[in-house]
């Protein structure tokens, strides 16, 4: 029988949903990025888990504080991508049994840094010993109905466009996992995008503000993943015309003879937010995330056949469905 | 510098909350049963997360559809403490990478069943690898204020109570750890209350509705260890008068010399209520428990003096703090 490993995390998903009952009155579906349930009105609880896992969610390099923030920020991203305001946090933690006092208050510090980071507060959780490292966070926020994006809206002809650039948790992966080297100056950019990834909660507020948005998504699984699951949501295809990758990343692919767009294609574990805007509403929804502090690029279009592609200089390449999956590596 | 062990929970979550920002509008305080916050006018959302460990929370003999149903009961358990009804459920999943198809639909199927059982419905959640099985739940409810019970009411004189008799976990725990045995007819029994526990919530709802208790807990740690947090927390001490053992528990303390006290006081893993109640209504919040099909039964009585003493036949006994405590055995 299939092992895990084999299954993927897609498929091991399924399983567990064809386990469950469905609620009735679910707004969003079972694989989007939050769950929401109505609770007056058009008023919604909006609701998150994601886990943290040492072995392999934490690289070497990363600090137990760091690595509590970075729980944090992964569910907070989910929000982000939603357009909801996160409120309160609760975190089960399981602490390997060699940790010591300072471990846990790190711990503490950074669940809190994360968490208030995003005007979030940490208002419960449960400790237990466990062989490895394992902080689940625990999401709540409010909504209503009408400013969550869901990733299934995108249309034909809709405008895709990110909120940031992309390569440099790719580069800064390989400097810490495997050892690669970086100049000083780039060296530290590259790895503080893995060390201390942000989430574009500010952004993915004043977007579901505009009603620009049909669809939306964050890049934690990579950018190419995860226009993979937009489209599969949505139903659409996308023709890629740029990828806005961080000069950083351009100058540590030169360096090392390496792809700069399988950098950020196939990345992950960068926290931008993937969107399809309305095009009658492009320069209005990009005036409003600028307005809050934020950019908005423009990267391709939405299409009717559902292939992805990649059309730069006259060239089409095929982007492959391939990210980071738990599991699959 | 102190490590886990000699920490113990208490500690650890001290430390961490040492750590935190204190949300201004909190309902309850960090260290009750649940967390809430207040959403409108009188009406609160209640949150909760507990995570069940394979190897602390699993004992040999337990299937994972089993596992999955505790890790469930585990969290309806504390809303059933709080007089709060469950509404839904997500769940954060570490699997150990040699889990097979197989195993990931008797989890789902496990946590199904739990949710179901008590009219939870699972929205959502995230899956891992992880190096051992974790099975993280987080449950959302709401609740108006005032039916919300806490720890800390009670007050001297109120009536200490049970919804149900103790000591077969305890029994059910030394058959499957330490293999014990016991005749056929209660040894089924013993096993079930470890392997199939139960949530009280349709008892802690109809208590939390006659406006007669002043506190409660539920009993997952112990009897004992759960009668020190009252007092923690009420500032209260307890005269313990009767402590109702199951009479498999009686049994198999006899056929093996044990004492029936100590099974039905460091027992731990049994889900019962603990609930202190106002003498004067104490009639009117046993009817109401009756009528719902559950049972109350007056253990004894709350002290101004802060000791916790059993008194039976005339002798007295201190109760020990003494209980089932992650990372302290």
């Amino acid at each position: 029988m299939a092992s895990l490993e084999s299954l993927g995390e897609k498929k091991i998903i399924q399983i567990i949903q064809e386990q469950l009952d469905v609620m009735p009155s679910l707004v969003l579906g079972f694989k989007d990025d939050v769950s929401a349930i109505s609770i007056d009105g058009d008023r919604l609880a909006v609701l998150k888990t994601d886990m943290l896992v040492g072995e392999t969610d934490v690289p070497p390099g990363m600090s137990l504080k760091q690595a509590a923030r970075k729980a944090v920020v992964m569910n907070v991203s989910d929000f982000a991508a939603k357009g909801v305001t996160p409120l309160v946090m609760l975190v089960s933690l399981g602490l390997p049994r060699d940790f010591k006092e300072d471990d846990v208050k790190e711990t503490g510090a950074g669940l809190n840094e994360g968490a208030r980071e995003y005007g979030v507060y940490v208002i419960g959780g449960d400790t237990n010993e466990a062989s490895d490292l394992i902080i689940s966070c625990f999401l709540l926020g409010f909504s209503k109905k009408e400013r969550l994006v869901s990733r299934c809206g995108a249309r034909p002809g809709d405008i895709v466009a990110v909120t940031g650039e992309f390569g440099k948790t790719a580069a800064g992966l390989k400097i810490l996992l495997e050892g690669l080297s970086a100049p000083k100056k780039i060296e530290k950019k590259l790895k503080e995008a893995v060390l201390l990834p942000k989430a574009r909660l500010k952004e993915g507020l004043a977007l579901s503000g505009t009603g620009g948005l049909t669809a939306s998504i964050d890049s934690s699984d990579g950018l190419a993943w995860s226009l993979y699951e937009l489209s599969d949501a949505s139903n659409v295809g996308f023709i890629i015309n740029r990828v806005p990758v961080a000069k950083e990343a351009v100058e540590f692919a030169r360096i090392h003879n390496l792809d700069p767009w399988e950098l950020s294609l196939y990345g992950g574990e960068e926290y931008e937010l993937i969107v399809t805007v309305k095009p009658e509403l492009w320069e209005k929804t990009k005036r409003e995330i600028e307005r809050s502090g934020g950019a908005l690029m423009k990267i391709g279009v939405a299409t009717e056949e559902r292939r992805i592609r990649l059309q730069v200089d006259g060239e089409t390449r095929i982007i492959k469905r391939k990210g980071w999956e738990h599991f699959k590596m």
